[in-house]
């Protein structure tokens, strides 16, 4: 019996996870992992802060070295090797060793595709203007390191106000520099709802990011003292001694495309639940493979290194005949920056609507990520989705100081798991003082949701605020009105609406506000038992500033 | 038709949340909360804060006063009205007005018992000897206050190494006060299993903090200069200006053994799945009833905060007529002490043995809390306990200075939803460097289980260490093993142990050890495919440290 030889054509996050898999389920297998960088197993999502020198040390962000691979896992790996075509019928790939300045060919039994994705560099002109990076590998982020180090500047633009532009932020200003961020959309962190993206932005803003939205770059130029300017297709110019572009990435698909491997509509190398490709020899992983939305039943591209890895470990398992499936995402992702978490899993609101699902309904709450009375306690904004017609959570959203990624993660499982939010409800999580608080915020996000679908509370629509003849009552005290308010709203507190219910119309839906929507949903069952037809506006006015912001 | 009338007695935690949601689903009943303390819904988590003037305002622990109740709520609250009997048949309370010194009668539809639990104070010689305090209400914290403020101590004994315990050691440590903690068990923090709990034992000596376990209070004497001195019945004698019991909780059931209703084993109130007693007008919630644990099957008493409030809840709904149940307690919990934080979730080894469980597994494993390359990576100690058949997820433990809570709710939230290890390998959880890591712990621990469930690895009895003739096998490098390693362990360093494999033996097991558990798996795969019989000593020299810990 021959042994099984499997070649895995890129060796970061999930290529360096499918080689090592495999030489742990198959000693005998030859092994050999190719990439065209200098590096494999390097930590990648670690750049930025690299960049930002939080990392001080390049050799941390080597993972594993050819060595270690040779020594510990038996498997050869050649860095410098750029597969540049294949033979699909002879099972071969053509290497070019970029070192020795050959080309070989490489025989197969299984191969893996791991190329990952590219970030997006448009040709703006003046794009090859020193000073201008992106960032993907260790030498790109020395490349800033030095300039940072050598140029001291001063000033920063930073193109792309998706998560590794807000990660890069945080790093730039941690070194010092004054950063502007220039996004195209309406919003930041197109993953986001809009609205929940808006709670970054203030604190972006609150920080000293100056923002630039809705505006797309439309040249660099070298100004006169040897610094940049960044020009907009609105017109403005923002003068930058470095700028980053962090427009997103493209799937590296150029050698499965010209092999003729399927390729999705969204750009990435189309797998199967195996992570096959329609080539029954090749497989595809990582930020190069379109995955399905577990709870759209959408393609996507979603470049995060978790699915990568777990797509390494179900190629070598399949290749080794195994019966592993990567059924699909719920796109978990977290980003931190400038002291603030924003995280989410599952589907948004916008992302439902666009692929034609109707059958949701959100939540908005704020609770703190502790008992208040223990020092230190911050909210969380959290946004619940879930589907209407049973209860099963699809998606959350949360922005705060500290433990969000804890509360995401849990309705991440519970997701998974297929949890409803009455299941939310009786989650029964940790609590002590420091920690939480007897009812968790997930708790509450639960017991939200549960008290709209039980009928117990209906919710008003925000967006249909400005336009409806609705009643609206503030519920707070007199104090807390004064400071801001929804408009428009009377204002009633809630120990006194028992008394004042005369005052009410009882021909008019009346919408409820307060501050976070716990009074205004006391208020509705106060109303709704009395007769009135009452509705809460979810997440009261800490909504309201996100849903309608001033600017 | 005559207006319900409910009256609750006892109103922190459970009997609050309960009178709040009963008006919130019936705005016409007549809801009265007695109470024989001063306060109703003060945080009695918070009291430990308290005393270490972490919290340094008493008005904080107010979480709702008697006239929040009435305006907000229109509930009728009567703090110092202590219930001193109950005639079921005529459904009547017997209420002491303890600041009128008066008795009288109340009649109710529906009662609710909500005593909660009272710190166990055994009659030791001394016991009554000024210095010596409980922890249960504000007025007991503020006394322990004022004994610190007048007294200045300078060492305190703690008696009771349980949750309370730690988290007074924690407290009275802030206020620089020295202090031992006497406890009669052979283990700190007697929901965890042993070893667990040993990480806390060297963390708290690491602390500075003086132990004295498997020892008893004999009593307590005053000494010449007007200080305390404790006594144990080994003869050990520490000296204290300051002592506080923490020995546990006792359900209150006078009120219900009284009236004749059913009382546990365990000694709490028993009730349905709906909160009631086995009388079908009165319902109990809180610390004074017996819960089932939904992995053991067993009734246990679990006096904490999240499932009272649930219980207050269910009890609330089921009076007004909707079908919620309450069906029983994974015992979430957390604790937090001098920087460390333990929590745990469903069943600990020693739970399911003495339920007589013997269907179960458990695994060791030691991640970061996230990617080691980013600053401040500290270990997380998890054992994961889960069913041998199925692999059904039944309990886990972690200990660690991040991120240990955040694993744990998951894994609670797993549980909740019945998942396997195998579910837990694929969880989808945030991933960014500075928040966990692609492969999360929660992740590593489902992996970790797996590969035993698969058979890809089999799992060396710790237990069984001392009395084994397998082979021992440390694959660390010589460094590492030089530092610490299982007694009588061979040193092969992993990268060689391919080379080496003439070296051993084919006629006995070989039980692999390592620093974490993962090279040992790395070495097992690697001697089972070459036909060798290996075992891994799961969680390698970190377990072994608790497994067999020097003193």
């Amino acid at each position: 019996m021959t042994k099984k030889r499997v070649v895995i054509v890129g060796g970061v996050a999930g290529g360096a996870t499918c080689a090592a898999r495999l030489r742990r389920l198959d000693e005998d297998a030859e092994i050999v992992l190719l990439d065209r960088g200098q590096y494999v197993s390097f930590a990648n999502c670690g750049l930025p802060y690299y960049v930002g020198n939080v990392i001080h040390e390049e050799s941390k962000l080597l993972l594993a070295t050819p060595t270690l691979f040779r020594e510990r896992f038996n498997i050869e790996v050649r860095t410098r090797n750029e597969v540049t075509g294949m033979d699909r019928a002879a099972r071969t790939i053509t290497v070019h060793d970029l070192d020795r300045e050959r080309e070989y060919r490489e025989h197969y039994d299984a191969l893996v595709l791991s190329p990952g994705a590219a970030p997006i560099s448009p040709r703006w002109p003046g794009s090859g203007l020193p000073g201008i990076f992106t960032l993907r590998t260790i030498p790109d982020s020395r490349q800033i390191r030095d300039w940072i180090e050598s140029k001291n500047p001063r000033k920063a633009v930073i193109v792309g106000g998706g998560f590794i532009g807000l990660e890069m932020a945080e790093n730039l200003a941690h070194r010092g520099i004054a950063v502007t961020i220039i996004e195209l959309a309406s919003q930041l962190m197109p993953p986001l709802d809009p609205e929940m993206a808006e709670y970054a932005r203030e604190h972006l803003i609150a920080h000293g990011v100056r923002l630039c939205m809705g505006d797309g770059v439309a040249g660099f130029e070298q100004s006169s003292d040897g610094g940049l300017v960044v020009r907009t297709k609105s017109g403005a110019a923002f003068d930058a001694d470095l700028v980053v572009l962090a427009i997103g990435v493209r799937p590296e698909t150029k050698l499965a495309r010209d092999a003729g491997l399927e390729i999705g509509a969204r750009g990435g190398i189309r797998v199967d639940s195996q992570m096959r490709t329609c080539d029954p020899r090749i497989w595809a992983i990582g930020d190069a493979v379109e995955v399905k939305n577990l709870l759209t039943g959408q393609w996507e591209l979603v470049p995060l290194a978790g699915p990568a890895n777990r797509q390494g470990r179900v190629a070598a398992d399949v290749i080794c005949g195994r019966d592993s499936r990567f059924e699909g995402v719920l796109a978990t992702a977290v980003c931190g920056f400038l002291g603030l978490t924003v995280a989410l899993t599952g589907a948004t609101e916008k992302a439902l609507r666009s692929a034609g699902i109707r059958d949701y309904q959100s939540v908005y709450l704020h609770p703190n990520q502790h008992v208040s009375y223990y020092p230190g306690a911050h909210a969380i904004h959290l946004k619940l989705v879930f589907r209407a017609s049973d209860g099963r959570v699809l998606g959350a959203q949360a922005v705060g100081e500290s433990g969000v990624e804890r509360r995401i993660d849990v309705i991440a499982a519970a997701i998974q798991m297929k949890a409803t939010v009455f299941d939310l409800e009786e989650s029964e999580l940790c609590y002590a003082p420091q920690y939480g608080a007897a009812k968790d915020p997930v708790n509450l996000a639960g017991m939200v949701a549960a008290n709209v679908l039980r009928g117990d509370v209906a919710i008003a629509p925000w967006q249909e605020l400005e336009a409806t003849d609705a009643y609206l009552v503030d519920v707070r005290e007199p104090f807390e009105f004064r400071r801001d308010s929804v408009d428009g709203a009377v204002n009633i507190p809630l120990g006194q609406l028992r008394g004042k219910m005369s005052e009410l119309p009882r021909d008019r839906e009346i919408w409820v506000s307060c501050g976070i929507g716990q009074r205004s949903y006391y208020a509705c069952r106060i109303l709704t038992q009395h007769g009135f037809r009452a509705r809460s506006l979810s997440g009261g006015y800490q909504t309201y500033r996100v849903m309608y912001p001033l600017e």
